[in-house]
């Protein structure tokens, strides 16, 4: 797992917006280690609309963070 | 979906936070990514008010990345 | 509803945050459009106090925003 | 209410720091107005963890924005 | 009371984090404050998982600004 | 425990991901000083899907402070 982030840049927002998802799951990989309990989790986030709900939210504050680092892809600007 | 997200500039506040209404809910289809399950969901949140607000929160997390992209709109300070 | 957020500056702190109440309950309203349905939901969060909490702080986040796009009404320090 | 928060700029840290819970607090009065409802609300937080924590999470929110409108009260740096 | 909070300068980030803990405590103290209810709310959400989550939450919101105060302890960037 | 966090300067934005982690975790062993009881709740949270969320959300806060500390990894855009 070492390197699965060497940068927070992307070439475009929509990229910016995939890295910020694999940024909120990673916090699940790394805090359940175990990837038979997050497969049996799954369904519990994944068809309940608040829990999907709660994962945009973490989404939207890496994103948040990712765009920064970005400067917003000023050049689109 | 590959491009689905070229910029983050909008015209005005106003679209911007339409646009951060769709990064919102952008999330929840990359990550349920079945559209019936998604439909069999609204009404879990849609008639439910924390629910909404809840959606409200991630919009309004959304809508702050937006705002600073577009230097708050300034032209209309 | 096109044009209803022309602009996040306002005059004072005070309507600032008149917006940011106003950002807020434009998620709902745009989430759940039918105004039966939110009329009907209205007491479940208005005598509510942890809703009442969580829209704060939705309000609270928008009120950042638009602090910043007045840049922090810098008039007035 | 007019002119409830003329100015986000305090003297101090301490005092940004009550202005932060005075914004928290203005939010569930503007969203429900009725004095006597809020009274018999007050109990259902003040006396709950959860809700003492939800409510210093927006205090959290609005002191950044207190904290940022006073330069983090540079003089004292 | 007065006094409690002089300044946000911290001469390390771990004492910015320290701060950061009495800031979220403080919230708190300010909206219940009856230290006797205090105390007995205590096992609620020092030995609830979800509820420490939830404290994590406030502290994180508040280091960020602590932190952002202190120029991230710029002198050992 | 005094100097856990002397500087929030890491060399890879990957780096700064597990100091966020880290801080996440010290809020809670900050707040619960047990470690049977933290212990204890462990299975709580790193098997529920929701807990793990917010652990995430907590995470994601702590990054976007580590993230703007290391000027977004500036190097590598």
């Amino acid at each position: 797992m070492d390197n699965w982030l060497p940068t927070l840049t992307t070439a475009t927002p929509g990229e910016g917006y995939d890295l910020a998802i694999k940024l909120a799951r990673m916090s699940v990989k790394k805090t359940q280690g175990d990837a038979a309990v997050r497969d049996r989790l799954r369904p519990d986030y994944a068809e309940n609309a608040d829990s999907l709900i709660a994962v945009s939210a973490v989404i939207a504050t890496h994103f948040a963070t990712i765009a920064a680092a970005n400067a917003y892809w000023s050049a689109s600007r």
